[in-house]
C-alpha cells in the first residue's frame, strides 16, 4: 500500500460526501417548512438556512479550535482555538493527497450547523427571529462546541489530547449520535418548554409532500454524513453505506406497524418521519451492526418513536416538530441496540451484551447519554431563560396568530390564485385549460385581472 | 499499474453514484406525485417510498442471493441464494480497496426498489395500500430477481455460472434497459390492466413544477444508475457520463417536435417526460454509442414515446402515468438503435447493422426483448389477478372519488388557506404583503382565527 | 507519486462533480419559477431546461472546439472546431486514467447551458418560446463559445494557443466570473432593454418555499462548479470548498444587514438571494482568499447587491429576476474583492493590492470585466434587436396579461381545489382529515365530484 495515493482516493469521496450534506440544509428547511401552518413556512425556513451563516463565522473564528484543537489542560473537556482562529495557519498543501484541515472545517461546519438547525424546531411558529439570531451563536459556543469535543476529538498524542467521551469514556457513538442527535433533540426540548405551548397545538402540516420530499433529500445527505465518518473510500465506508440504507428504509417498516395498531392507518407523514427515525437509530450504530441488526436498529427506533409520538397530545410540553422523539429518543434508542446487539463481526468489532460481550458498554453507553442530555438539557434551558429576561423570547400574541411570515418577514409564502384551484365555476376545468384559465382571467377587469399577481 | 490503489479510487466513484441513484426516490416520488390529482399524492408518494422498506428486507434476506448468486443448476434462470442470506458472510474487508459485495447489496436494493416503483405508477389513484404490500414484495420474488439474474450476473468460472441472458444470448444491455425498464413498463401496464381505469381518466396533473422537479432529480439520479455500471472511475464513466447527458437532453427535441406537430403547443411536461423517454433510451446503449449516436437515440425514444402517447385517448387500459410508454417503449426504442447504429469505437465496441455490423445481433437483441417483456407481463397479470381474488386488489368506488389521502392514510395533501391565494378580497395583494395578510385574518374572529389551520 | 493512479481519483472527483452541477438545472428552474407569478411558471422552468436540449446539439457539433480548439490563429479569440466535430475523435482511452475530452464536453455543456439558463430570467413572463428557441443557440454561438473561449482555454504550447483574457492579459478569474457570471447577468439586462418592462412589474413571486428550495439546490451544485475548477481531488478542491461554503453562507449575513436597513425587515427571500450572491462573488475569488477573505467577499457581493436592489422599483428597465444584479454585478463586486484582499497564501498565490500586491492586478481584472460585460451587452442587444425585427420576441399584451403557461405551453402549473384549503366551511379542518374531506366531496353532486379533477 502507498498511502498517499490511497488518501487521494479517500479524498476524492470525503469531498463528494461533503457535498451531500450541504443538500440537508434545503432539505431540512422543506421537511420542516411543510409540517407547519402555511403562515410560518418562511420563518421555519429562514431559521433553517440561517444556521449556516451563523456557524461559518463561529468556526472561522473559534469553532474549529474548540472542537478539534488541543484540550485545554488535556481534560477534554474543550479544545484550545489558539492555533486555528481564522484558518489561516492552515493554508499550506501537505502534499500528502489527505484531506486536511481546511477540508475538516467546512465539514465540521455542517455538522455544527445541521444540529443546531434541528434545535430550532422546537421553537417553531413562536419565537422572535431576532431572538434566535442570538441564540442559536451562543448555544453553539456554550453547548454545541463543547459536546463536539468530547465526542469528536479524538486523542492524538500525549500533548494533543481530545474529547474525554471518546478517549476517556470510550464510548462507541459511530457518527455523532450524542452531539448531534441527542443534543439537538433535547435542547429543542428545552427551548420548547421556555418558550411554551402553541396558542394552537392542533396546526396540521400545511404541505405534506414537500415534508416527504425533504425527508427524502435528508435521507440523500444522511449517507454523506454517515459515509463521511468513514474518513475515506474504504470497506467501512461500504459497510456503513449499506446499514445507513438498511435502517432508514426499514424505519418505515417500524413506524407503519405501531401507527396500524395505536391510530388505525398509515401516513405518508409517518413513512417519511420513520425514516427519519431509523436514520438517527443508525447514526450511533452504523458500524457496529450487521445488515441483519440494521434492519432491526431501523425499526426498532422508528416504532419506539412512533409509540411515543402517539401520546403527543396528552403531553404538556409542545415539542413543535418532534425533534425530541426523533432525534433525541431515536438516538438513545439506537444506542440502546449498540448495547444489546452490536456484532463482534461488524466493523467496530464490538460485541453487545446478548452476544456475551463485556457489560461495561452498558454504563459507559449509557452514562454518555447521560451526561450529554443533562449538560444539553440545562444549558440550553439557561440560555434561553436568560435571552428571554433580557430580549424576551418570544412573539406577541397577535403576531402568532397572524403568523410570523408577513409579520417578521413581510412575506407570504404563496400567491397561488383560487382560480388555477378551479373554484371559479363547474364547466371549468379538465379537458381544456387554455380555454378555462382564459377564460377566468377574462372575467376580470382588464386593468386589474387579478388581485394578487 | 497498481489496481489496488486504482480500485479505491474506483470505489470513491462508486459510492457517490449509489449516493445519486438514493434521491431518485424522492425524485421518483415528487414526479409521480405532481402528475396525479390532488387527493391521490401522498397515496402515489407512499407506494414509491414503501418500495425502499420492502426491497431492503427481501434482499438482505434471499434478494442478493437469487440475483447475485450461483446459478442454481448452472442454467442461468435463478442464483442460490445460500451463501447470501442475512449478507453476514460478506463482513470482512478484502483489503484490495475494491468496491466488495456489501456495497453492491446495498447498490441491488436502489435497482431493485426503483424499478418496483416504477410499476406502482400503474396503480396510482386506485390500488389499495394493504394490496400494494402484499403484490410489490412477492413481484420482486416471482418477477424481479429472476429477470435481474438474467441480465446481471456474469459469468464467474464454470462453478460459478450466472444469467442466461446475459452469457449464453448475450445480450447488449449497458445498465438495464430489460431488467428495470421494459420489466416495469411491461409490469405496470399489466397491473393497469388487472386493475382497470380510474373512474376519471382525463384528470390533470395537480402540480407541474413538482413534476419538473422530480424529473430534474431523476436526470441527475440517472448519472448514478448508469455511471456506476462502468464499475468504476474511468474511461468508461466518462464515455457513460456524456452519453447519458446527450440522451436526456435530446429527449426534450424529439418530444417537443411530435407534441408541437400532433398537439399545436409544446408543453413543459412534454419536455421533461422527453427528458425521462431520452433516459430510457440510452439506460441499455450508453456503452455503445458515439455522441452523436447518443444525441439520436435521445431524439429517437423520446419521440416514439410522444407520437404513441398522442393516441393515448384512445387506449382502453388506463395505463396511468405512461410507465409503459416512457420505460417499456423507451427501453425498446434504445435497444433497436444499438442494432441500428451502435459504433465499433464506442467503449463496448458493438457494431450496429447499419454499419455493416453481424446480424446475429438483431435477433439476440428482440429475443431479450421478447422473453423479458413476455415473462414480465404474464407473470404480473397472474400476480395481480390472483391478489385480486384472495383480498381485492381496488379500492371501492366511493374511496376511489374521494381520493386515497384522506380514506387510507387520514392525511390531506395540501392546507394552504385559500386567503393566501388572493381571494379574499381585491383590494388585498400585491404591495403589502404584511398588511394584507393581517386584515385577512384579523377578519375572522379572533378565538378561531382561520378556519382550516 | 504515480501520476497515473492519482489521476483515476482526481477522476473520480471530477464525475461527482459534474452530477452536482446537473442537479443546478432543475435547482434553477424551481428558483426562478418560484418567484414569477403563477401564471408563467411553466413557461419559466422550460426556459431554463431547454438551455441542455439546445446547448448538448451545438457542444457536439461545433461548441468544444470553438471553446476549448486551439486559436485560430493563435489570436486568443476562438477556437478551431476541426478536431472536434462530433467528438468521434475522442473515443479512445488514452489509458492514462484521467479526465478525458469526453468528460470535459459533458462538463462545458453545463457551464454553456447554466450560462444561458441565468439569461432567460431576464425574459420572464414576456417571450415568446419560439423567439427563445431561436435567441439561445445564436446567443450561444456569437456571446457564450468566444468569451468562454477568451477565460477557459489556456495555452498547451506554441502550436495549441488558448483565450486572450487567460493568456495574455492574465487576469484572475477562478471558476467563470467572466464568462459565467458577469456574461450572464448582462446579457440578462440587454435582453430585459429590447423586451421592455413587464406590463405588471411589481408580481409578487408565486411561491417562495420553491425559490428557497431551487437556492438551495444552487447552493449544493455551486460545489460541483467550483470545486470540479480545482480539476482533481487535492488541496485545491479541499480549500476551494471551504471558501464556497463560507461565502455562500455569509452572503446571508449581507444581505440580512442591508435589507434590515434600507427595509426594515430580513426576508427569506432576501437570506436566500443573499447565498446566491456570496457565491457568485466567490466563483471568481475561491482560489485566492484565505476563509477570512471568503468571509468577507460573500458579506460585501451580497451587500451591494441588496443596496443596488433597494433601488430597483426606481429603475426604468426591467430586469426581471434580477440576474444583472446577482450574477453582474455580484460577480463584478467578487472580482474587486480579488482585486483588493486577494492573500497570497491562498492557493492561486495571488496577492491584493491592500496586502501590497502589484497594482497591475487593478487594470488587468478592470479590463477582464469591461472587454466581456462590453461585448456581452453589445453583442446580446444586437441578437435581440434582429429577432424582434424578424419575428417578434414579445407576446401580445393580451397573451402577457393571460399568463403564459395557458397560452403558450396550454398547461396550468396547479389544480389544487380550494376545498383542500380548508373555505368550505369553519367546522372543517384541523382534527378529522378524513371526516373533512370527505364531506366536501360529497357535498358536490356525484356524478361530477369536482369540477378540477
Amino acid at each position: 500500500m502507498e498511502p498517499i495515493l490511497a488518501t487521494n482516493a479517500d479524498l476524492a469521496w470525503m469531498l463528494a460526501a461533503f457535498v451531500f450534506v450541504l443538500l440537508m440544509f434545503p432539505g431540512l428547511a422543506f421537511f420542516y417548512g411543510g409540517m407547519v401552518g402555511s403562515k410560518n413556512v418562511l420563518n421555519t425556513m429562514s431559521m433553517v438556512m440561517s444556521t449556516l451563516a451563523i456557524t461559518a463565522v463561529l468556526y472561522v473564528l473559534v469553532g474549529y479550535g474548540l472542537v478539534s484543537g488541543p484540550s485545554v489542560g488535556g481534560w477534554g473537556l474543550i479544545g484550545n482555538p489558539t492555533d486555528f482562529i481564522g484558518l489561516t495557519n492552515w493554508l499550506t498543501d501537505d502534499e500528502s493527497g489527505a484531506t486536511q484541515t481546511l477540508y475538516f472545517a467546512a465539514w465540521f461546519i455542517l455538522f455544527a450547523a445541521i444540529t443546531i438547525a434541528i434545535v430550532a424546531s422546537g421553537a417553531a411558529g413562536r419565537m422572535k427571529f431576532s431572538a434566535w439570531l442570538v441564540f442559536a451563536p451562543i448555544w453553539l459556543l456554550v453547548v454545541y462546541f463543547p459536546i463536539a469535543h468530547w465526542v469528536f476529538a479524538a486523542d492524538v498524542d500525549d500533548d494533543y489530547k481530545g474529547g474525554f467521551l471518546l478517549n476517556k469514556l470510550q464510548i462507541v457513538d459511530y457518527a455523532g449520535g450524542t452531539a448531534v442527535h441527542m443534543n439537538s433533540g433535547v435542547a429543542a426540548l428545552a427551548l420548547a418548554v421556555v418558550l411554551g405551548a402553541r396558542k394552537r397545538r392542533m396546526e396540521r402540516p400545511h404541505n405534506v409532500p414537500m415534508t416527504m420530499l425533504g425527508g427524502g433529500i435528508l435521507f440523500f445527505g444522511w449517507f454523506g454524513f454517515n459515509g463521511s465518518c468513514a474518513l475515506g473510500a474504504n470497506f467501512l465506508a461500504q459497510s456503513v453505506i449499506l446499514n445507513t440504507l438498511l435502517a432508514g428504509s426499514a424505519g418505515m417498516i417500524g413506524f407503519a406497524i405501531v401507527e396500524k395498531w395505536r391510530e388505525g392507518h398509515v401516513t405518508s407523514l409517518g413513512l417519511i418521519t420513520g425514516v427519519v427515525a431509523g436514520l438517527v437509530g443508525i447514526t450511533p450504530a452504523a458500524s457496529s451492526m450487521t445488515p441483519i441488526g440494521a434492519l432491526l436498529v431501523g425499526i426498532f427506533a422508528a416504532a419506539v418513536v412512533a409509540f411515543l409520538l402517539s401520546f403527543k397530545a396528552r403531553l404538556k410540553v409542545d415539542e413543535t416538530l418532534d425533534a425530541f422523539m426523533v432525534h433525541g429518543i431515536g438516538g438513545i434508542v439506537g444506542t440502546i441496540c449498540i448495547i444489546l446487539f452490536a456484532s463482534e463481526v461488524a466493523p467496530a468489532g464490538v460485541q453487545g451484551v446478548l452476544f456475551g460481550g463485556d457489560p461495561d458498554i452498558i454504563w459507559r453507553e449509557l452514562l454518555g447519554i447521560a451526561i450529554t442530555c443533562t449538560y444539553s438539557f440545562v444549558m440550553t434551558w439557561i440560555i434561553a431563560k436568560a435571552i428571554d429576561k433580557i430580549m424576551g423570547l418570544r412573539v406577541d400574541e397577535e403576531t402568532e396568530m397572524v403568523g410570523l411570515d408577513t409579520t417578521i418577514h413581510a412575506e407570504t409564502a404563496y400567491e397561488i390564485p383560487a382560480s388555477s384551484a378551479g373554484h371559479a365555476g363547474g364547466g371549468l376545468g379538465a379537458l381544456s385549460p387554455a380555454v378555462a384559465a382564459e377564460s377566468v382571467e377574462k372575467s376580470m377587469p382588464p386593468s386589474k385581472p387579478s388581485a394578487q399577481v
